[in-house]
């Protein structure tokens, strides 16, 4: 009998999260205020972040301990096994051994909760009473409810209105656990409103959604907003998924070449690969380690994007950051893996890439659920199709040292489980699945919109 | 940290399946023709299923081992974890330790593949071509699906029509994994066109999907039928389930004085509870353990059923058991635990059950939900409306030790996960689920419709 799942036993799960801030020979750029274009000052987000998580998102202190009543909620379904994907090699004819994170076993069936319960647990210390949030699909929206739910906080979540209609079964879960869900835009805020009164009709979008929770959050006290991904501490909470790979694979006695993830706003693949790049600008590495994103075609920006400050929200309610965006305006077409809609990346992780410590690779939707189909025949597990764009990476990784003839380590992460996209494996075996990319076209009008901003006046 | 989730080592997985009937001092009745009503010989089988099987079925060996390639496809997803409730413990305030075996671990989300993998198994070493099946909601036919894509076998799946055309996504699994779906009644069969003849609207049950297995299997050479649940074989194949519990009690020095499953066929109470009825009737039990079916008012067999001869489907094809059934006639109010909708139960368990081995409660599914809300509320994972079944019986437990103010160990089967059902819960948060009890009148009329069996004749 062949191991094909690591276990962690729970007493050796990290009990702090790594900053890689505290590693790293150069910075990102900082945030700046979206009207002024001045480096940003704490004031302008303590009315909606609570000062604990502010810090965190500047902290250069390399290991943040993680509360007890944290480390308590993670055992509920942390450490998440690591897989051999032993079946999937065998199909494949490789040398490569093939490794995964398996996320899909929390509660709400993706690695979102690690970063909500820390979210929440902070707001909770700082007294914050009810929290707003924007949703597209709805995984972070019903991870951020629970942990709501867990430490008795109100929450209200902002729902993209044509998910909220057309995939009722996440707004059923955050339901469940008591959260209220209005679809995005709504009548709730002036933001909302506004849209509302020029089109009625309008099916919304994750950064109107966003404007609305901040505009929701800023004007009634004891209210914060948390957000899913993107940030450096939301990034700096799922490190606990590498960290326990970096264990894991101690243990079996191996060691990943390369380590893939999906990148939307970048929380998965950042937690997964940002304790391993630490290892690395520690010295501690036992070997080079390739890292390597992975994005649709439809929404390409790492790889099409621009490296420029850009605002994260289309109202321009929340920081600038300087990221790879297509332009705070651009509209991806429509694709199966929600999660990987964002018009920009984590800076943090944008930074890595400019620098060249990341590699970019973009997939349209036909491959990556082909990707999919030979996953779930092999290893029987269902991915959501955000997960399909890493194992996608993986597979031509694994056929590139089989035509090289050489070993080769692979580990990439399963942000979560596919059970409830359903829907778009139906389309994938009924053949109606349509292949999604960017037009030229639509990327140069999106990234025209970008705002100039005078960065050797802020450098200064 | 309390630990909550406890793993067992793969090394440690059981290697042979446990038949209880190697320990129990009386055995079931046997299985008679349908037609003859006499005592069945193994050739009114052999067309459709293989000789393995059926060796299994009639076995009284103890322990049947697990064959290499089944124990590698188990470790795929097995040992499954066993869970500590310390958060539903906490909110009920009760002193008893709550414990659930989580079989949603699955890459089909049930405990249904630890029966799937094995039948397909025996079914290719004895050079069967194709399998059919019978399935309700797609639990089962999922998990056959999966089971014969791994060994390079067709599958035909007879999927009641209502299932069919009303839940969509597990009928999409099936097909992701090769499956052909016919909803049933379906053309393919006499038994089909007979029924569509007569009733071109007619919705389907699963005593019509039976037969159209069957008949489809006895029409064409190389083809047999694959059996989810019921039968003894199914159950022994699921004691993988229950042998883990109780290596994983010895780990952690505990040990349940109550083991509770929700039963519709029966093979997840069954796989769970068989082990330690099986320490107990050897005489190695720690303490006396009370063994608690649950399921639903809707289809209350165990409870207000009749131990009695009846046919297993519709057309009376296979053989009759005696077991608590409420007429092979009966036809349950709609209820969203569909897996708990069979008309009568494992003879084995029935058996059981009849020599006062086992308890029974019916609940009604307001409860049911009510129990499962509050599971996921605590817990977080979101439970099969047929595992709720069990919730409500280990809640109750619970209390009723807070009650008495006496320390209890409750173990539950978590038969599998609940992302498929979402439509129940959100009828359930709406208030909108209406409570489903089966009236006396209806149960009278199906019982009158069990056929009379003359038993001291067959015992001659």
């Amino acid at each position: 009998m062949e191991e094909r799942r690591f276990y962690l036993p729970p007493e050796k799960m990290p009990t702090a999260w790594y900053n890689v801030l505290a590693d790293l020979p150069t910075k990102p750029a900082p945030y700046l205020h979206p009207i002024t274009h001045e480096p940003l000052t704490p004031d302008f987000l303590t009315s909606i972040l609570p000062m604990a998580i502010l810090e965190q998102e500047m902290s250069s202190q390399r290991w943040i301990d993680i509360p007890g009543e944290i480390l308590d909620l993670y055992l509920q379904y942390r450490p998440s096994p690591l897989h051999r994907a032993v079946r999937l090699e065998e199909a494949l004819g490789t040398p490569a051994r093939i490794y995964y994170k398996n996320e899909g076993v929390s509660p709400t069936g993706a690695h979102k909760s690690n970063a909500a319960i820390a979210g929440v647990y902070y707001n909770k210390k700082a007294g914050t009473k009810r929290l707003t949030t924007d949703t597209g699909a709805g995984q972070w929206g019903s991870a951020l409810s629970l942990a709501c739910h867990w430490f008795g906080l109100d929450c209200t979540i902002y729902m993209v209105r044509v998910s909220y209609e057309q995939k009722p079964y996440r707004r059923t879960m955050m339901r469940m656990w008591g959260a209220e869900v209005l679809p995005s835009p709504s009548t709730r805020t002036q933001t909302g409103r506004d849209i509302l009164a020029k089109d009625p009709d309008c099916i919304g979008a994750l950064g109107i959604a966003v404007s609305e929770a901040v505009e929701d959050a800023r004007a009634n006290p004891g209210v914060c907003v948390s957000n899913g991904s993107v940030l450096n501490h939301v990034l700096m909470y799922q490190t606990v998924i590498g960290l326990e790979c970096i264990e894991q694979f101690n243990m079996i006695g191996d060691d990943p070449d390369v380590v893939i993830g999906c990148v939307g706003g970048g929380s998965n693949f950042g937690g997964l690969m940002l304790p391993f790049l630490g290892r690395q600008l520690r010295g501690e590495a036992k070997k080079p380690v390739r890292f390597l994103a992975t994005e649709p075609a439809a929404c390409p920006s790492l790889t099409r994007g621009a490296f420029a400050y850009d605002y994260c929200d289309l109202m321009g309610l929340i920081p600038m950051a300087k990221m790879y965006t297509l332009g705070h305006t651009y509209v991806p077409p429509g694709i199966h893996a929600g999660g990987l809609r964002y018009h920009g990346d984590s800076p943090l992780l944008s930074h890595l890439r400019s620098e060249g410590r990341i590699d970019a690779e973009a997939y349209g939707q036909l491959s990556v659920f082909q990707a999919g189909d030979l996953f779930t025949k092999t290893e029987g597990f269902l991915p959501a199709p955000e997960s399909c764009h890493a194992i996608r990476a993986a597979i031509d990784e694994a056929l590139k040292a089989k035509e090289e003839g050489k070993e080769r380590v692979i580990l990439f992460g399963l942000s979560g489980h596919g059970f409830l996209d359903l829907a778009a494996y139906e389309a994938n075996v009924d053949g109606a699945l349509a292949d999604s990319i960017a037009t030229d076209e639509d990327i140069r009008k999106s990234l025209a919109d970008i705002p100039v901003v005078d960065e050797v006046a802020q450098a200064a």
